[in-house]
């Protein structure tokens, strides 16, 4: 499964303090403790700062780029702001995100077609959040027929089915997942994503809930994650669901995650 | 979710040991544990007793029913052993267990018309346990069909498809995993068993192992589940897993066990 570790997120009160006072040393020690941790992608999300968003960005794709030389997922949803994360990133990004919302659309599809990054699709529209998986379906199938028209390679998309807080909906993660079932059964060549934390938005034992979550969303195909690698037993319980499916091959990456993690206690 | 709690099986030393000195102390003082834990049925086994095996039983029995009035699933693959334990239980035992062996079945068949158990049924024949999904399918159609030829009723009914430990074949997990979801979509009217903890068989980190695998198993629609419910991280992923599943109307079970862990800690 592909980690991207969702820390330096600015609606954090520590990343949205350090973005404000361009702590360098916090920024890229963030960063890397997550890329050591496993992720091979970091979000980015200076959104909080409003009209200095920009000016973070400036500082803080290349500070991060030329320190770890990690791929970000640039996480705007400004188009402005989306553009000078690109502009700036080296090698090949995450454009997160865009939708089937009309504006947002128009805005970011040109920024696709100029940079070639991945691209995160949230499967929501001008209608806003799906409540039904087969609505989730019908708004990925638009969202695909449009990359298809302006030939943006399918192997570039991550599709987002949207995790809910179960705390408000308790129906919201079995929505979620058989939305990411139906999602993968039609576009078997598309991958998936999502964030997983949200679904314990407002509830107790939150880390508990996100990485039983998932297991049940890697259960279900669930390609990419949004989450936080720093959680040791979210990554450990990865590897373990990874070899209970068939996917380790003699088990060697649990066994090495094994061995790590009982040489560190 | 049916937890049947595994600790008291004569294959763990401490109690093959309790059991040979009949210390009623340590035996009712197990199954408590389990049963205050969340075990709805204690599973017993003296098998590795040997030639004391029926004595045991005849010791055992009558003494947890009468100190904890819980039911218990009569482990033993001999079928004079298994008559006595049934005949000696007050309610509804489990009888574990009855596969397509021929010599078995003809031998705990009549018990289960003569006491009227439930019964925990292995997806096995003489030609042993079965490697693909659809051979465990074929062994269950098989048995159904005696069962209804016998007039047993299906609602008495669990399936076991039989776990094997991935440490031996990497693949046991998912052909376990394929296989309940086989036996649940043509026969959903019939629940599932398994012995959880097999699969972690020689391996380390068995904890994690076993509970990682219960929360697959339970997306894939197991019914009851062979497991040390002292293991409360176990238990508490079984809580969020069931949360996350939309199986649990306002979260109440899943906040209930949190409060109880939070005033225990």
């Amino acid at each position: 499964m592909i980690l991207i570790g969702e820390r330096l997120n600015s609606s954090r009160s520590p990343v949205k303090q350090a973005l404000e006072n361009k702590d360098e040393n916090y920024l890229i020690r963030e960063a890397r403790r997550q890329m050591t941790a496993g992720a091979q992608y970091i979000d980015f999300n200076a959104s909080a700062l409003m009209e200095k968003e920009i000016e973070t960005l400036q500082w803080a794709v290349p500070l991060l780029q030329q320190e770890l030389n990690i791929p970000l997922a640039i996480d705007t949803p400004n188009p402005q702001a989306m553009e000078v994360g690109l502009k700036l990133h080296q090698s090949q990004a995450i454009l997160n995100s865009i939708s089937a919302e009309k504006a947002r659309l128009e805005a970011m599809l040109p920024l696709i077609k100029s940079y070639s990054p991945l691209v995160i699709a949230l499967c929501l529209d001008d209608g806003g959040v799906p409540s039904q998986p087969e609505d989730c379906l019908r708004i990925a199938e638009q969202l695909i027929a449009i990359f298809q028209k302006n030939n943006v390679p399918l192997a570039n998309i991550f599709l987002d089915p949207l995790v809910r807080p179960v705390g408000v909906n308790p129906q919201a993660g079995l929505i979620f997942l058989r939305s990411l079932e139906l999602l993968k059964k039609e576009f078997p060549e598309i991958k998936t994503v999502a964030g997983i934390s949200n679904v314990s938005f407002g509830l107790p034992w939150r880390p508990l809930l996100n990485r039983t979550f998932l297991i049940l969303a890697r259960q279900r195909g669930l390609d990419a994650a949004i989450c936080n690698p720093l959680d040791k037993d979210l990554v450990a319980q990865l590897h373990a669901t990874e070899a209970l499916l068939g996917e380790d091959p003699r088990l060697s990456n649990f066994l090495q995650f094994y061995r790590n993690y009982q040489k560190k206690k």
